[in-house]
């Protein structure tokens, strides 16, 4: 399995989801994390995702793609997804920045 | 010191990098790594960059963020980051996707 994402021919949509982690509960936030990576791809409207995180830092960045703004509306109003995302702001984020941006081309490289 | 990167209101560009790396030449990576991050900021239409990588899996991902299409071409022509492209494919990538988004809207959070 890589951790590509395996995108279309653009245009599409990167939500792109940089974030400093708080050293708090660190269980929570990783099974909260692997529930949203497996009920993402499962959204209308879904692409990809992709994420790295330096642990030694907390900073991450996970980059999710979409088909378009109505699938982002559609996640972001997601009842399991809202919930985590007040709990990322109550527990797990020191900090976070999130932009929308429409992907115009892309390239691939592998050795 | 933080992560994040202070880019103006959209709309911008962002370069959206996701990598994996191979097991080799560690120190020489870091090393050019390190150089291409000083050298990046001093470049015209230079907005931010923000970098993750998850050291176990060798998988990253770096956002620059740039204020337009002609600012991007003279960064990847740029003399000194062709030869670290070269260097890239050759020793320190096993595989990369590149993709170029124009960034629409934003928000950050802090607690």
């Amino acid at each position: 399995m890589t951790a590509f994402a395996d995108t279309p021919e653009p245009p599409y949509y990167a939500v792109i989801f940089a974030s400093e982690r708080t050293a708090e509960d660190r269980e929570g936030y990783d099974r909260a994390s692997a529930t949203m990576m497996e009920l993402a791809p499962k959204q209308p409207g879904f692409l990809g995702i992709e994420s790295a995180r330096n642990e030694e830092s907390g900073f991450g960045i996970t980059v999710s793609y979409w088909q378009s703004e109505e699938a982002i509306a559609a996640w972001k109003a997601h009842a399991k997804h809202v919930i985590v995302q007040r709990l990322g702001r109550e527990r797990w984020y020191r900090s976070f920045r999130l932009r929308v941006a429409l992907v115009e081309r892309q390239r691939s490289w592998t050795s």
